[in-house]
């Protein structure tokens, strides 16, 4: 199954841009591996414990943290060429955002949701990998504040509900969600479109 | 229902909080709304979380979420409206303390756990949302530095409890302890009552 | 039994050096508390969250709490006289750690669950505590970068669970995997042993 191979590859993408994120840190080999872990395998985790969804995925299939540190370890071995892979990166990054979103709905659509919690289990799927990666490293989650992303998972959880609402076949819907999720996020990538901020500078306690 | 009234009135203070928190950060509006969602809603997310209690209250009634949104997007519309709002927001944020802790208190009575582990629901139920905004913001939580609020969730855990345990008559121990809870924290406010502190300057290891 | 009474202690000890970095942090006795809570029961509570082994122990046993409260309250009373505790409180932390690690393998053991996942939850009832205090008090996690102490975890759960699978007596096991695992700990902190660093820093986006 498509979705199944991309999912396989998001999740070492995610682990290896989890590196570089904690090779900025200094950390040593393992902080590198538990952050890859966290960051690739996060966002189903909590979704998983929000909705009481048990198993979690990584529990049932081990080998999936294998791949996580693979990819970590590997990335640390290569960490000199990484540079030239920003942009390929970047677009596998966009790749599992959307497929990442797609799971994350199924989920929520198999027990049997409503529509506002099908659309929140893609997001959360989609992006708090993410946020406990930038929690761990001690920033502000770069997702409240750059380019086009959590906006794309909402998208992407939308166009995938209502598409399946609307009758399509399933396979049509997920790659036509793929295709324009991902087309969303490379454009807002290039384009540098952001949601608008919110800027308030006076403390209120 | 009095409490259901005021539960909705502290979940959109609580939100409206969150945003101006945001809005120091300057997250754009996708921020603003998670960390008002989080904020409004995670105390109850983690007390559930951690009694095994699902499905949570906003997975039930995904409408909390829309709710939180909606005061996030409203505050920032009025931002510059926020400044001469500060002793309501405070005095809503009170309220919604000692209601949230009422709340998280009859969760863990309902499953009938040790008098200790429900002042902690209470308690979680309270305290947790802020705590979390403020990882989230990148800053110590609030909550374990600042005038007497954790300790406004015990009392009133306490006396909500006996209160129930000596036979008082349900309605009689909320309105209580409404009033005793709110009115210590307001008064902690007002007088700067604190906690003592506790200030260790060496390094152990 | 033995692992029990170590369980105790090294709770205790837990919560200690927990209350010492609130101080370091100035936080309230209130926030001395919970972090003393997080840092001794956050591992197990991780733990039994991620696998879905509830109730959580301080909710079966919540004298837990008083514990860790009574040992934080204990340790700002005696804050002056920490600095010659230093030894001696590593030494509980190595005890700990291992005997956290061992308590939480035999929970996935008895779940029936993977080898990999059998240390997975060993590690993560070892070393959770202290990431949570670590992100609590806003820092990086010391474990993502400090001398072996996610290693002793892992090295103590992978011979706990062959010991275990050889057929070995089981004391026989507990008592050699603690023997083996403190001597590690100690070992790295005296001479300084580290894993590997990854330094990278350029940014990737």
């Amino acid at each position: 199954m498509l979705l199944q191979v991309i999912f396989y590859i998001a999740i070492a993408a995610e682990a290896m841009t989890a590196a570089l994120a904690a090779g900025r840190r200094k950390m040593d080999w393992f902080g590198v591996c538990v952050l890859a872990c966290v960051t690739a395998l996060g966002g189903g985790t909590m979704r998983d414990t929000l909705l009481g969804h048990y198993p979690l995925t990584w529990v049932a299939n081990p080998y999936l943290l294998l791949i996580c540190c693979g990819a970590a370890l590997f990335t640390i071995a290569l960490a000199r060429f990484m540079d030239a892979l920003k942009w390929p990166f970047l677009l596998l990054d966009a790749l599992g955002l959307v497929v990442f979103t797609i799971i994350g709905c199924n989920i929520a659509i198999e027990l049997g949701l409503s529509p506002i919690i099908i659309i929140v289990s893609g997001l959360v799927t989609g992006i708090v990998g993410g946020i406990l990666r930038d929690v761990l490293c001690n920033d502000v989650p770069l997702v409240f504040s750059s380019e086009l992303y959590a906006t794309v998972a909402i998208v992407s959880g939308v166009l995938y509900y209502y598409g399946l609402q609307w009758g399509l076949p399933h396979d049509l819907v997920v790659v036509g969600v793929i295709v324009i999720g991902f087309s969303l996020r490379v454009a807002a990538i290039i384009l540098k479109l952001e949601m608008p901020k919110f800027v308030y500078d006076k403390e209120l306690r």
